[in-house]
């Protein structure tokens, strides 16, 4: 009856706060706090309890998932005596992480195919050894740069042959989402990056009856203009510009400085205003990295609209928070509701999770109260 | 077919605005940006055109629109030349200003009863004279203090003795409110003063078939507030405190800088957040007269929340409007909504038009979302 | 050779602070971050180093100072393992804490003659005992409201007839002050309180040869508005209004949150502004207590001024600080800077030391760079 | 006794703004705000008043002073009716502007030398047509991009000679110097364009014996980072990450939003930091172009900084201000003070009016108060 958490980034700073904070909620140390699906109407929708997730993952990093604790217990996002408290579990988590790609280019003597092999191998070897009714795979290590294209990729045949092929066909975050699904597991592109957003993965997921979900939780600017832009819009103020610099500290601030992989962070972070407003508006996104900050980033927003007979008016918002302790409840929301979707018979794109994405699959919808109500119904229904 | 539009406080910013805005859209000279009803949603309700509006009302002033008109234009709320071209237009509805009751106290020698029927007659002369299908009554006039209670406030039969007597039963906003109701007018509380806010003038708006409407319309803080605490309730972010600071200019900041009329608007103020939360939140809301801010106001609410395993992040926000540019549009959605109503039978209070209000009439539902959806499949029904 | 410092409010969360911080400079666990007089500017001054301090005090709590430093490591004011570190510095200091006194008015079998012979003998026993060069006093107890005027505050020979009588002549603050300095030590009002802030205790000051310094440093909003001020000032803006909100969490909000004392904060803060622009400026200041701060307190203050050609441009501002973080360097600071005072024999107000205080004794100066400059050169000479 | 004011760039919205200005000051329409040199300390100094300044200069635009000022008054920049109250003035000055050099690359058939030829004669037939005690050029165009290093521009002689020589060695604003300073008129760098800032034209200024200034004024966000950097330096803490974004509408947020243009504002506004702390640090600089800002610029900073033990503390303010507005009564200001050096016989570049300037020419004095006091005493001397 026990559902496994196998996490992408398994030694991360979101991954080691989804493992500490599962086992302080199963042990009565914290509340569910920032766990969406910890509230009444989602009481009835039978969802797997949060203490029967079990976690495993892979990683490049062989830091030991007690060590990142107290990293993050020095940077305050985990409070100072709870890592040690929950230490067996932490342990019994890192024993369940394998060696994740460190490049798919890398790999120069294996195929995709072959390294696809082996990441499925550890995924249904952990299944099996702990006796899981399902798996479900959860993307949450470094964003990568969006994906050049290939013709393999829009057709699930062409991607198998190429597959087969030397040479690189997918990015990693791809070729765990083909593993994930391969194996029969649900897959969440909690990242920006490509995951199962192909084609040809699609086709796999609706082949094998696997669902899958993405991408790009929205945990600050984006969860704000979400809920905001949906007022301008019922209230008719015309927004002229929207204007935002993300500063973040830590591992995924020095990964979004990077232009590339900053990159597939604004293309996801630019869908939501045009959609709910109906027109483009002017304005920037910025994403810097700022040491300085550790765990914590902030965002600050100026929005300037137009009122009645043109009167021009600005809000700003600054929005300060902690990013690991922001993304951990919602990974265990979306292994729940998936595990949800899985047992439900759900095949390919999850279009009812949008609530939880800055570019929801399959979902024009982006105004976060309507994507909050979708997902209400959809969990009773 | 047309329909006439009665506003208590006539020569006042908002009031000379609406009157400013209605004749520059008739006249094709502005777009209709901040009015709720002028959108797709609302194509198909059967409102009545803004053009088809007639402008009058009652205010103790004797400033003429036209020159009302001007110092809006020094102050940057209607644009320069627009005062200018629709002159004609604001003379029309200067012309039908009555005089107002500047204190239900100092009319020693009328009883209340009286000064209504006074009122009555002013508002019936105008639907006569100018041949209109219904006219919609707004009070835009400066908020009052909280009344005090008075027997008579929850029962008809006795407020009707009871004006019969020396004295003052009601205060202004809701002598005019009985006076709208007697006449067959609907009515529209546009601030948190008492109006019809009371169970005998319920009892009234039922016995005549007139729908009120009301109170107190959310065009800064609270109108944020309302589109953000939905956001922390459903990701299940625990808010911790929300305090907020008004600056306002003008003479609605002078007004509200008293203390007993503050009172008012901050008891309106206060009830979203705890109806959204559902709990109580720690913070203070202040508001302050900044008189070098003109016609602007600004608002700054700084809130904390608690995150997942208890970790301690914010947000503030700064809005920055300018606040007859915002309502005024409002008040021609609300009186096209009431004529609507009005049209339909409803009689009492429309809970369905709470998306315009601070403390909205017979409903518990702030969220702005929500407000929304209810209210256009109100207006489409 | 050593120099006793001597805290009122000698187990709050600023005394605990200074008392863990010096101890840790001291080891070599951390840099004079925020000590002002760990500067160049300071190294030729002669004063003495911070490892020459010794500590001890008064207070009416109980709590130890380790327990004390435990709790401030759970509010992240301490890093997390520096208050064991230095856990038997916290001890020794602990051991030289004194009960302070209640109140004045509790003491009824006692004249305040009798409370300050106790006083004065805790504060020249621990002199003696501990075999110090001089003592320095100072009050970090918490802020008290506006004394009220007595006529022996005017005079220094009526108010030791005043003290020998039944009843109150002095707040707790004031009574402190009279102790230090009839014990020929000089003395600090690092709050609003009254403190040395009388007429008869500055001839008392100036009769004994002491120095006394205050009052109310200034570590957040006001360090910033006479930061800033002056920018308008030289640029010929011309500030129209300064509206602030201050929200403090900890015993500190919830002292200031009673309107008595906040009243003394207010005056304090209130000195700055028109001394620097020449002119009086609109605009409220409030201080809230928001308990969710912990030791945070986070102030916002938004600011209209005119330009060229009667422009209206604004700023504002957030201040997120630690307030016993950014006092207790100060402290530290203030205690070496007296021991030099105390040394060169000055003797009375120490109007050099302005760049500290929100409501410098004996200056008009409020301009932060013309304090340091004052308290450079007065250093230097 | 009438002093010229030649104005490169003299169609913009700055150059404007001053010509609009300094005629209603001297029609007693406006008081002197933002003018520096109009306090009191500066009244013994001996400056041209602004009633004797007399205007012309370059441009290559042809739109009409009076046309322009229309504009601005759009915008909000000048108040309603004062365009049309000066307009004499407004027309008077625009009838000597003169066509501006529209690139130097451009001219093909001409050397710079005798493009400057004809620059110099545009300047000298001004002053001896109006009988001008001396003239002040001052550059207002729009933003070059950062000059590309040429031997000519080490040496006078090599200048000579390279002038002469087809092709282009000056950037525009170096010509304009070049002309300037050949002309034996002061020269007044107000953008970051290269202008004087070369040796070979530092030669040129010495050897004529001219006074020269710049560069870059400052007037919103660099002004407050020299106000406030300095507050952090001398209260010790250690300020760790500056982040800032700058929203500018209008033509300067066009010409900026170009990279290479933007380059040399970021230079020069990346000047004060490190030198008023001593230390680099981290953190970047944005500056967009958001068109609906109009005439108005935005700056958002983010700082977070190290307090006692390591605590992490940040502030951040906004600054909402007009540039057109912010600039003129600096540009009165420095012309009274260059004409103030020009008669006193200083010549080279004048190092005492860095209180102005971004990137202060001969100096790393950053600090404003300090640059202040410099200013005043220079003046006085």
């Amino acid at each position: 009856m026990d559902i496994g958490v196998w996490l992408v980034g398994a030694r991360g700073s979101v991954a080691t706060t989804v493992v500490t904070g599962a086992a302080a909620l199963r042990a009565g140390l914290a509340a569910p706090v920032g766990c969406v699906t910890a509230g009444p109407d989602f009481a009835e929708a039978g969802l797997p309890p949060i203490d029967r997730l079990v976690f495993g993952g892979h990683d490049i990093s062989s830091t030991p998932l007690p060590k990142k604790a107290e990293e993050l217990t020095r940077g305050g996002v985990i409070p100072a005596p709870l890592a040690e408290l929950v230490r067996h579990d932490l342990e019994a988590a890192d024993a369940e992480i394998r060696p994740g790609i460190e490049s798919t280019r890398s790999d120069e003597n294996r195929t995709q195919a072959a390294i696809a092999h082996s990441l499925i191998s550890d995924i249904t070897d952990f299944r099996e050894r702990r006796g899981l009714t399902r798996v479900i795979v959860v993307h949450v290590a470094s964003t990568e740069p969006p994906v050049a294209p290939h013709p393999a990729h829009d057709d699930l045949g062409a991607l198998t042959a190429a597959l087969g092929e030397p040479g690189e066909v997918l990015p990693p975050s791809s070729l765990y989402a083909y593993a994930a699904l391969s194996a029969g597991c649900p897959y969440i592109d909690f990242t920006p990056s490509t995951g199962a957003w192909l084609p040809a993965l699609d086709e796999l997921a609706r082949d094998r009856g696997v669902p899958y979900a993405g991408r790009d939780a929205k945990t600050g600017e984006t969860l704000l203009k979400t809920a905001l832009a949906p007022m301008f819009a019922t209230r008719a103020l015309a927004v002229r510009s929207w204007s935002g610099t993300n500063l973040l500290g830590g591992g995924d601030g020095a990964t979004l400085a990077d232009p590339a992989a900053g990159q597939s962070k604004k293309i996801s972070k630019d869908r939501a205003l045009p959609a709910i407003l109906g027109h483009p508006v002017e304005g920037q996104t910025h994403i810097d990295h700022v040491a300085h900050l550790g765990d914590w980033k902030t965002a600050w927003d100026h929005i300037t609209f137009e009122g009645f007979l043109g009167v021009r008016m600005s809000m700003q918002f600054t929005w300060q928070g902690c990013d690991s302790a922001l993304a951990a409840p919602l990974v265990l929301d979306l292994a729940r509701l998936m595990a949800l979707a899985h047992e439900r018979g759900q095949a390919g794109a999850v279009s009812e999770l949008g609530f939880f994405f800055k570019d929801p699959v399959a979902s024009d919808e982006h105004r976060l109260q309507a994507q909050y109500d979708r997902l209400r119904e959809w969990a009773r229904s």
